[in-house]
């Protein structure tokens, strides 16, 4: 790693392209200094944006590609010999060849997954990949995983999305030892599926450092923050997170119909801006853009396709913390514990027999 | 059935009993005047209660026990034999002997299914039961099944859970097709998993009567009303579930510190009060209390644990409603339609072959 972080940009990804990422790429500047920026997608069109912002021009690089995946493509159709021009698979191959430390794209999730695996492949001794999602709460943030990458998981998945979503606490959250909890349908140990019970037996048992388990918890422990690391697997975990959204939508517009109705609620609402603000500021998406994908041999973060440039310079930063310190790295040594602590759990009870 | 709906209400069920629950009927019975109650429990508590309402009174009989089953109890402790006096299971047991046409009861949600699947069975060609909750949506109102009676579903059960729910739909919606989607983690088809795919393909080919299977949908679709009837296993339905409550929670939470942090912000409040009534109202669980436990040979109402007497009244209005309208007999002929239906799509595929 040089002394400055190296960020690889798909300048064509999400609803509104380098019209969003070069912006964004320049708030991130303002706020970490460190950066250079590599820009995979199409040169006349991210030349122009780069001359509104001179100090990003300066320690940005454009590398030219025409072909874009869009937002529609299916991660098979992304996947094709032809796409390996495109600046999504571009941006992800500058990390595998070490031209970059990180890549941050807001194109199709699918397609970006999809090209990460394949692209990076996953690290030694993870099977599968997962994304995790900053989640907002009564306490400040958690961060819920999986969200989606991986359908089902068996408990030691689930043991090893405890170990990669604490690692990535640790920096996010800047808590040494964060709080963990499985999710599930009830809190007493008897509940839920048997995947999620022998995961909470090895969580329980295993004395896995640089996470403090707290058993179970419940889809409104969420909300709570409860625990600072919420681990379940990518079906439920996606459902769960759009479940919110939706619920956080409907709400909203409930509440602007409500107080559009009248004079006296429009008059109330004048009034009281300054708390409409405050949720808004504390439910504002744009402060927990970026899914981490965990698990790769790389470090890959996914931002919304349809943030601002704020939310993409906030994604941005996640990826510059995430370099920073060292999440790999992290992650590697806590899995590597985890399996000396099996081995050695094997070899107890190996010579208790 | 008599011509009057008997309904058999656990009295002692709920974190605050009798309290509730008697008021609760009350209520029920201002609003449906051809009840019969059987209330079960400790007469020294009811009977006081009861002179308060005379119309009530009239028209209830108390069968008396001392044992109630506690909302801490675990299934396995509510059946053992001596919880088989409770009022839970006396109740339940009165549907069993044709004496009530419906059980409602506040009481422990684990303990109320094990005790109603033990004492009544699954309905013919049931394997297991389900939980259908209301759910406020943006259109008006959902079913969401099943809510985490069963955890796991073959693409079988979720058929079978698409049929019980819109037989429900149509009595409480009052639609004569409501619109169907299975929950998913995306709405192409490939999505997903394999149980889910699968009963994709069985309702889309099916030809169900009574239902309109609009494919996949995703968790911000529940609380949009994409669909009447969202269908999903047991541990997400619960999770999701639990989620979408837990955000509404947060959400209030942080409105509520919001508008009484200043003196302006207070002001606002009260100009903009009916809103915020339009929005408690909208959202307001009592309006949505009442669980309904599908697939068992008798009909059951599960209300929250902690509502007050107007929820629980609603609660029984809901049991009201399915007797009147004979849920269990559309169940039956729906099931036994798709059945036919099946047997008569094996019989083409065999001649054919």
């Amino acid at each position: 790693m040089s002394s400055k972080v190296r960020i690889a940009l798909d300048a064509m990804g999400g609803d509104h392209g380098p019209s969003v990422v070069i912006p964004g790429a320049a708030e991130a500047l303002a706020r970490h200094a460190d950066i250079e920026f590599l820009l995979f997608g199409d040169q006349s069109v991210i030349a122009p944006l780069l001359d509104a912002h001179p100090a990003l021009k300066a320690c940005a690089r454009i590398v030219h590609t025409d072909v874009a995946v869009t937002m529609d493509d299916k991660p098979s159709q992304a996947l094709r010999r032809t796409r390996r021009a495109s600046s999504m698979w571009m941006a992800i191959e500058s990390v595998k060849n070490g031209e970059a430390d990180v890549v941050v794209s807001a194109g199709n999730t699918g397609a970006l997954m999809a090209m990460s695996t394949i692209c990076l492949r996953t690290m030694a001794g993870v099977d599968r990949p997962a994304i995790a999602a900053m989640w907002p709460t009564l306490r400040g943030r958690s961060i819920v995983l999986d969200v989606g990458a991986t359908i089902g998981a068996d408990a030691q998945h689930l043991v090893d999305l405890a170990i990669m979503g604490s690692a990535m606490a640790r920096i996010v959250l800047a808590i040494s030892c964060p709080t963990v909890g499985l999710l599930n349908v009830g809190v007493e140990e008897i509940k839920g599926i048997e995947e999620v019970k022998a995961a909470g037996r090895t969580l329980r048992e295993g004395q896995i450092g640089g996470l403090d388990y707290k058993g179970f918890v419940e889809g409104d422990d969420i909300g709570k923050g409860t625990v600072d690391v919420v681990v379940t697997e990518g079906f439920t975990g996606n459902i769960a997170l759009k479940t919110a959204e939706g619920t956080a939508k409907q709400l909203a517009e409930v509440l602007r119909e409500g107080m559009s109705s009248s004079l006296l609620t429009k008059i109330g609402y004048l009034f009281a801006r300054s708390a409409f603000r405050s949720l808004k500021e504390k439910m504002d998406p744009r402060n927990v853009n970026g899914g981490v994908f965990l698990g790769l041999d790389g470090i890959v973060i996914k931002s919304h396709g349809g943030t601002d440039a704020t939310g993409f310079g906030n994604a941005i930063g996640i990826g510059f913390d995430m370099v920073r310190h060292e999440l790999l790295g992290k992650i590697r040594t806590s899995l590597a514990e985890s399996d000396d602590r099996r081995i050695a759990l094997t070899a107890e009870m190996d010579a208790r027999a």
